[in-house]
């Protein structure tokens, strides 16, 4: 397993009319944690598009547990559960400032290789910088399709 | 059940780097869809919170099945499979114009009552008007909790 | 001098926890109307990027005189007081459904050639459409430009 | 004068189709920078709505020099050139990571007594806390409007 953590801070504009966060504004919440967990990683997402790799995202799911304020600093736990493949699962746990888990999420990115037009698997790079996460090693049989 | 039908048209504004849009922006595509199926019932959401009842997300989930573009036009199909009651479940089916199916999801509202700080029923009027949809009538029961 | 009049309603999603619309979100609106006077004209934005040309927004002001509430319809008047040339300068004028003026706003678009690099003038197809509504033509000093 | 920095990250959902962010996104960026600010001086934004003081922005406007694009750290200096009063006038400079200035703005903001039901001066508390930074003190009639 690969877990991260970051942290951000509610912006007023991602306030709504409740006064609460807009439910809708967690999806970029949930995209700034991966990009930091990339970045930690050893390979940061632009890297991936310099390859023409791009890693849309397939699937989203979200649990609204308890509402997000202004200007609160939220943590973000995000989990790599397996070495990724030709689909990287994320999983996220959300806790406000009273350590109180307010969100829980899953997303489901897809890698797509442009050039080729195809899904693709992540970049060796990456699978290598992973590895030793995880209890199984990348298999020989991964590393061909690359 | 009742199902509802509306259409939008992508801003450039919801679009990002990869040239779609960006997937955290359907949230408010549902949002509009299913305010325009409660206009559409004869109940807006702004008479929803003129009685002091909010209708917080609870749950959302998305697939994308395919891209969408700038300056296409969305048709959104939202559909209440079951009369609501203190869960609120609602499905959705999102096709472009070449009527091909891009995208499905799932959100849960949960109607919340402001004055008493606590969950709720919807207004029975709301009740009322979606009755004659659903092959079962609202219950004495139900109604007696309002 | 070209008008045109659209009209949008205010989501849930770009309000903020004022109460009103955030402000941030007019950006958005004023996108919308431009890119349906263009579709008006019988020019979609879509068109000049399929010539390579796109319209950055290098200037933009906006005056917040009343504020916009969720659920509003809002009326946006968009001016082409000028023929566009180098430069594209739009004003406009929102209204609620009151009518009354809630916000003043002026853009500025740079036309650019993707493909050359460069700045450049409007294509000459949107030109000759816009001809007649301007008192004087398209000059031939305009045109050579092209 | 009172003089701030502050950094931030490009998110993904910032950018659209042209590759670059969004010119509506950078109305964010600014309330970030002086959300900041006001943080910095002493008194975050969080405790002039305590005080049932909001205030919304009257007038933005934002020139756009050159593009930002995605995972770019930003960095926003914010001035205060004039003591605040009825008005507070911000004046905003943007930086890619290369020091090149990349766009310029001026958001003004106008306090306001959500309980009283009209435009107010700063707290009085924000005022002294920023009066070092301005040769001229705040006077004894600026004070009385309190």
């Amino acid at each position: 397993m690969y877990a991260h953590e970051t942290t951000l801070r509610v912006r007023y504009g991602e306030t709504d009319a409740m006064g609460y966060v807009y439910h809708g504004n967690y999806a970029e919440w949930l995209e700034v944690a991966r990009v930091e967990l990339l970045r930690e990683i050893g390979m940061p997402y632009t890297s991936f598009e310099k390859l023409d790799i791009i890693m849309p995202v397939r699937e989203m799911s979200i649990r609204y547990l308890k509402p997000a304020h202004y200007d609160e600093l939220i943590t973000i736990r995000t989990f790599l559960d397996q070495l990724p493949a030709f689909r990287v699962q994320l999983r996220y746990e959300l806790y406000n400032e009273e350590k109180e888990l307010i969100s829980t999420a899953q997303v489901l990115l897809v890698p797509y290789d442009r050039s080729r037009k195809r899904p693709c698997l992540p970049p060796e790079h990456f699978l290598r910088l992973l590895n030793p996460y995880f209890g199984e090693p990348v298999s020989g049989r991964l590393l061909e399709c690359l």
